[in-house]
């Protein structure tokens, strides 16, 4: 099978992570996979949403949007339509529970920290992008904290990333581009850890039904590519990479 | 390990489906899956929405709600809030594509059909027993288009049920009550066909990551649960269970 | 006049009403007038509006809503339109009120009690069901309030019921279903207690005016329909009912 | 009984009613009752709401608001708000149902009539105000279709003023202002044609319950004092009024 | 060049304010400039907005609206459509901005005081009118203050008054009325203090561009504008004007 | 007077323009003014805006959003507010005007250019990049049309850009970043063309008034840095450049 792009079945596209890329907020980076540019940052606020008040515990939450240029055909603002479509709910409210997953909240103290993960360019895997994005701008923020001596440790168990795979032409690969994820019968997003644990599987047979055995060869492929993103989380975080995960041989976060 | 109601692991709960519930709709059921119930109609509209017009296809789309007495702490009503919370949309997306899957739209003509799953009772799963009873009220609405003759055969490939698994206390277990839910530390709702296909997957580590061998057990017992569950279906829908899939051999729908 | 179902000028439908309906809430029933089915449920919330705050003064709050499937033509979801429609927030607002009528707020201290009347089933006379089901739900929930210590009395003076009348081919008659309805000319919701004395009368010429002879009519048919709902109420609630009203003698409440 | 501003118990407020108000409407009105003052507008659209497209006949829809500086604690605008609260779409309701009683809209073609009220100062009896004031601006709108030619008659069957009536005190009494309103223990609005016919009634035991009795005297009450309404209105609309209700011995409108 | 209504190209509209115009506000007027008329009220709250909450501090916020007979075009609602129109929003942003400008918050204690502008008539200059208007209720309101003794002196350093001024067929001209505003090649809203200084300019080029000498050509006519109106507050306002900008030798407010 | 960052109460910050910024819109730019850094897209979509369905004219529509990490403390999404806020409102507002002030909207046909600005980082003055970056992003999405052969020509009359004065410190300074404009007590944004003609002109006494002297150096400043801008416009665009006022000699547009 040869695909749009020249790539090889299990070939993730090129990968840019721009750590810094903004002035203002804690974290920030613009995450390129091939044509998707996604901008996100981790910005810190001392309030926590009513249900956390009183518990020392802090919050992370979510937010995705796409500028309307991202899109061949303009994008819609949620804001003019006044209220968020369900698409973008999901997305964020996934980029959340992953992010989640991964950091110990009660060593964080009342805190929230706020993942923004705006989409300027789409190409195809714009929410796990985001997710493998939001990753290092969440670190970057956590670190501020930590260098600021506000936090003892950066309570971040696990490196965190995700990837897309599918079948298309009854044939599995990694990380589609859009015109791929357009023809694709089976669709499927994966978040995981740098040791091979699955935070979230989200599998969809759009225009067909899947086997077991398809089952199987997706995730294989998101396990390599999902290998590759977080060796790329690592080089570009350099050193703090190895403040996460530190005590994972003692007590467990998350 | 015992559960809190005294099932085995891969026991489903008391199922129990009603159809023709109400007296309005072209399709109605109230399923019950333990204390868990939900009310789900399929109703024909003579509309589509704009992107369909013209194309002589029809479409299905679904909402889900809860009553706000079908929780132990008050559910307040999105109407009230003035919008739909973002876990009703992510529901009510699954549960339309999931009966979009199995069902071929081209030959129903340009009309809507509308699957609504009105919590009335929330014990855990609602959104599995919504697809595993809105797929019998949408049999039972195509059907009445057949009958009525505007519609030639029945043109849908296949049974569609839903059902929950998770690990809780470290063992795998089948259809979770709530009680079991909230100390899940994973959570899958799994969509599948009665050839044993999948239709959706989604798994997320809610405290904790999980393992490939923790998935594959997960999906095994998904797939007992549903072969209870369609069972149960072909039961109630008695002889236009044979209806169903009839042309299999021949060109495939959906 | 023979009436569409046969019923006589002065008989009210079938009533059923069924206590404990559901698990969650402290008070709930189903009640049934003919085909007009509606969930009655009564939750109590430790808050109060913000303009009782401090003045050790409850609540009642009365929300109205009918299921997508519960009419001829698929009923739209007010959280779908973004707001709550006019007619609903009229009938919630007239059902808070009666119930309001006939408790002493001031004794349940600052509680709110949520009334929540979900139409499963319309034939007409759905907002006087959710008023006679209403009550009850209403009386189980502070009845839950009593038994567990937290009120010394059931602070209610009188039982409540509703029923609507209505001139349809120049007749006047009793408890409207839709098909009446839709015909009326004249159509009027009564409130009233088990002493005959009236708490809410509403009545339209929805297509003609009406004379005054007319109205005493309509108002003698009601008395005598809101009789036998009151009967209904004291059937089902059994022994609770005679804690209703207890202190009439002496101080009044409401 | 002495009322608060020495009015007899079956008295009205001052009455007046300024005609051509505005300068843009069809039909405008200042009207008082006292010191609550709205402006009623009429103003004819040349679309009909979809349900009548196509059938020839016309509509009239009210709407109601309050100024922020027309009550004594400021009144917050709906639109700051993003939604209509209860009272003003329940009084808006109130409105187009009381005029559309009075009026053939198959005789005036496809178009709306909007009735606007908007109340500049409050102080009792603003919606019962708006009725009588809005059918003025109603009357001078159709007659300016009339003089046009685009009507062949005024297609208005009678004459439509409201008024309220309460119980303060024990003691009935007509035309309440806002202090009687506050102290009422029994409110009723009380919508009337020229022949003394009902168009509508809505009573209300805000503080106690009212018996039959005190139901009559109530409306006797408001007959004494629309019919003073009614006069009023004739003298203002001078010969336009022999104009109204003209076959009524023939076929009867509405 | 002769202006639509005969007035000379520097002449303004007759101006009538009417203080005391409604019963409950503090403050309150009828302004009239030729067909344009603004009720603009001024009510004080004891309440600040969360960013004021203990400082010390007041604030004026404004609220602008048309009802929707003030147009020839009925004029749709904000509270109908959900939302504040972008045209209002910008205006009583325009007037609170200009008041502020004016006042010593910080010696009115955290109080807001609430102008709002409902303009009830509709003929060009209804934001000019409206900070005209205003102004002259603020000065009520706070004179109010003043009067019981709530603070010590009127924190009032300028009178404010604000005007249209356009080019109409190359012509600049002053206080555009509606026909002459549609026409208007270059539009300006000019809002002043009584010492001849700037609060607000904003000018735009709707149909065409304009020079440097074209907009002093403008100011100047605003000027002269802006010097008779605030002629004209001073005579409604009579001896309450004395103290306005009392302490200006000394230090300046605002 | 010495600023901030170093530079002349005349010189702009360092401006940067990169076109075809985006891969799918029409005119992509991104402007940077210092760390101001704004995406501007322009997007060309076949239908209008009712009002001018049937004119065979077109519409040029704004809109303007901060990402939420574009500013110190998180920036709100208006999507989650459920609304566009004011400010935002009135800038598109601007923006929308300035374009539209330049172009022959009856030559480019029912068609309408979306212009979208999406701040990415804010350091004062990003509606005036919006409006420099947005007029180069038109350029060039009429340019595809015209490269196209849908137009006969660029009907854009002049350039048009736009810049920030204000007085700091009681000096006229040009193009504020955000702690100058912080700390402004008179803000100005001027809109010009090429040929020295205003625009708009937008000048506001936050903190203090300003004389006409104060106003006519502030112009002053915007002319000479509007100058600077749109030398900058036409470096980037090149060849286009000349296409641009082509016919000004003749008949002039807009």
């Amino acid at each position: 099978m040869v695909r749009i792009d020249g790539r090889d079945y299990d070939e993730l596209r090129d990968v840019k992570i721009i750590r810094n890329y903004l002035k203002h907020p804690q974290g920030s980076v613009l995450i390129e996979m091939g044509n998707t540019k996604v901008i996100c940052t981790a910005m810190i606020d001392d309030k926590v949403p009513p249900f956390l008040k009183g518990t020392n515990t802090g919050w992370i939450t979510a937010e995705y949007s796409m500028i309307p240029g991202s899109t061949v055909h303009r994008k819609f603002r949620d804001s003019t339509r006044g209220k968020v479509e369900g698409r973008s709910q999901e997305i964020q409210r996934l980029i959340g529970r992953s992010l989640r997953g991964v950091i110990d909240l009660n060593l964080i103290g009342e805190k929230t920290i706020w993942i923004d993960c705006d989409v300027i360019q789409a190409d195809g895997g714009t929410r796990t992008a985001s997710i493998t994005g939001g990753f290092v701008a969440l670190v970057d923020a956590v670190n501020w904290l930590y260098k600021k001596g506000e936090i003892k440790q950066i309570p971040i168990s696990n490196f965190v990333s995700a990837v897309s795979v599918g079948i298309v032409d009854n044939s599995p690969i990694l990380d589609l581009c859009f015109d791929e994820d357009y023809r694709a019968s089976v669709d499927m997003n994966v978040v995981m850890t740098d040791d091979n644990q699955f935070i979230e599987i989200q599998g969809t047979g759009e225009k067909s039904t899947f086997s077991k055995d398809e089952l199987y060869k997706l995730l294989n492929l998101a396990e390599k590519g999902n290998e590759k993103l977080v060796s790329k989380q690592k080089e570009v975080l350099g050193n703090i990479s190895k403040l996460i995960g530190k005590d994972k041989e003692g007590e467990v976060h998350g």
